[in-house]
């Protein structure tokens, strides 16, 4: 059998999903399966690994239990950073640093687990390691909550979000209906420039719930006339009516909703601005014109970190994707990202395959306008189509005294505030 | 064996919870076995009633499944109201008209399940039934999520509404941890007067979680400048800061933390102010105060509808009210409550019993000031002692499609709007 050649380094980037770890438990333990001395994990990612903060996995995953724990954890194991490398040059310290650390490390492997800005990094270490003639091979590996990774069929992370945001949607519109009384809920899904999260709350539609009313992603212009005139034609034939959508909506004239009604929150180390409340504007905008009663539910964070409720298939497929990872680098490639193939509707099943990390890095993937109703305010059944088979199926969580259990770097003393 | 002499009918009052559908089967399933040959369901409640909608509770349970659904179903099956009756006197037209529409229905056993509100609904129907002579049966069935029911050791829907509170705070508390960076967390959980939900969030402490690292109920009052001195400690020793405060927190002069920054939402039937929004003025006044990151997280109306995760002894013991009420009013009971009463505390037993429920209406029970901190910043061992056992053991989600699956009323039709 073909074995690796040296020791693998492995780090997590960018907002963490519920299924991230398993990810890095599809890495590790194929790491080791195929021979590998030594597997690092980079505490807080490449922003870590400048600062030399890195721990050997074998001192924290121990047992095949600590595997299935690991896929149950939320949040990113090894922690997480946003942080964008220079651009790589002969000479650039930042390189220079990052590479004097692999070498002494003995890694030939490097892998990073993230989304579109994490392959940026992912990219630019391979260019880097190309332009100085390094063995060491750099893989990206797939996660993102928000599924607008480009070439890939999905990312890990959304199915589990999907099925999270479509689930707890369910519940909301039940809720909605106790009273019998006239409302208007408008629930706020993450999402800056993709509405492949909020489109995911269509689902909650079936033989049991007649799901959201409306949808409204960031792929389609908000006219705040057309919001209100669609809430007013709902409520002559029902009276809880419950609507989804995308923090990133905006106006045709590229403002964000959020923007009207509140302060904007800074920008984060890759430009992006932090949006939020664009549904409480929403509901407080209804309460006013329709005069009725309105009230705003932000999904939040919960929708990265859920992992008490996670998608089998996803939760397969991180393991899978960081597991082909490790083979493809094994086989000589480098700077390529795993992606996922979908080869057959029905039944569903995915592939992996690898692709060239340039062609993916900062290129946002968006739902198809074809996928959108004509009039802007739902998803077709298309998308529908398409996001199903990613929420099938459960992984149980391993609950002990009543709640799901994790695992924590050892090291890390969790030890409570003295004085609480 | 005895049987049941009339015809049932049961209700839903005052917010939902997780488990409270199981209470309704409870009711259900013991008042069939007991050879009750109707039960209905008032539709909305008392108010339903009123306007006489109510349905035949056979035509929509038809089956073992439909009973395992049911449990498992969030929100109130039968609709709910927020209602207040009148005070009961002879000539009374609205107790007229409910005593006569229960007379027509040849109801004999009246349950209804709720919270304090509701059972000022018994009283007042049990003493109207007792002026005029009555034979009917009225039975209050214990449910809240917010503990706040007097007498009983505590109420079903609580503890499931306990273990989602502990198991997102878990997952909230990792999804801190990821970047490394300084932050203050503040998560805003149900609770008007009573802080046994915030509370609740001290479970999340275990071994593989500090837990959040304040909690603040409303029968403290708040001090700003503690809070802040006592973040201003922490930062010196740790980075990312979660702290749970309960909705309904308010400063020694009475004035709700939510009043301070927001509006207030209107009150009530009962005369409640909703509140919203003490997390976020908090979150924003350590922002400016502190100039350090923060954000507010409000857990919402998932606390009483979170199906997808509840506690399998708070479904069990929700049956089990439900039942011992129908057992209660066959042998003779009526102006009466069941509780529950802890017999054993390790192992955790608890009994259901009868208790007067003019000793229990519109009385609030808090959390006593010994299970909080001298400081009133934390809740006490004694606190996680008594909580504990209401959270174990987990009753598994059917999922159809990748969804928990629910029931719903047979003659709603689930259609979707036309126009979507």
């Amino acid at each position: 059998m073909t074995k690796l050649k040296g020791n693998v380094i492995v780090g997590q980037s960018g907002g963490p999903t519920a299924v991230i770890n398993s990810s890095l438990v599809g890495v590790y333990k194929t790491a080791k399966d195929l021979g590998a001395p030594k597997v690092y994990g980079m505490l807080n990612g490449i922003r870590g690994l400048l600062e030399e903060r890195y721990v050997d996995l074998s001192n924290h995953i121990q047992s095949d239990l600590d595997i299935e724990l690991l896929k149950r954890t939320p949040s990113s194991f090894l922690g997480s950073c946003r942080y964008k490398l220079s651009e790589p040059a002969v000479g650039n310290p930042e390189f220079e640093r990052i590479f004097d650390i692999l070498k002494r490390l003995g890694v030939e492997y490097f892998f990073y687990i993230g989304g579109n800005d994490s392959m940026d990094t992912i990219k630019k270490l391979s260019d880097y390691g190309e332009m100085m003639g390094s063995s060491i091979r750099f893989m990206g590996v797939p996660k993102t909550i928000d599924n607008d990774l480009d070439v890939t069929d999905h990312t890990p992370g959304y199915g589990s979000a999907a099925k999270y945001i479509a689930s707890i949607t369910k519940e909301i519109i039940r809720d909605g209906l106790v009273y019998g009384t006239e409302s208007v809920t408008i629930i706020e899904i993450m999402g800056r420039n993709a509405g492949w999260l909020a489109g995911a709350a269509s689902l909650a539609e079936g033989e049991d719930c007649e799901g959201p009313d409306l949808i409204f992603l960031p792929e389609v212009a908000f006219d705040m006339e057309h919001f209100v005139e669609k809430i007013k034609e709902l409520q002559k034939v029902k009276k809880s009516i419950v609507i989804a959508i995308s923090e990133g909506i905006h106006l045709a004239d590229g403002r964000y909703v959020a923007e009207l009604g509140a302060d904007l929150g800074k920008a984060d180390a890759f430009g992006h601005k932090t949006l939020t409340g664009a549904a409480t504007y929403l509901a407080r905008e209804i309460g006013k014109r329709l005069d009725c009663k309105s009230r705003a539910i932000e999904f939040s964070t919960l929708q990265r970190c859920a992992s008490h409720i996670v998608s089998r298939v996803d939760i397969t497929e991180a393991f899978q994707v960081g597991g082909a990872a490790v083979k493809a680098a094994m086989e000589g490639e480098t700077g390529q990202m795993i992606i996922l193939k979908r080869v057959s509707e029905d039944p569903y099943i995915c592939i992996t395959d690898t692709y060239d990390v340039h062609k993916i890095a900062n290129v946002e993937k968006k739902v198809p306008r074809e996928w959108i109703n004509e009039s802007g305010d739902f998803v077709t059944e298309e998308f529908r189509h398409y996001v199903r088979p990613l929420i099938q199926a459960e992984l149980t969580p391993i609950m002990v005294d009543g709640l799901p259990r994790h695992l924590t770097l050892r090291d890390k003393a969790y030890k409570r505030y003295e004085e609480k």
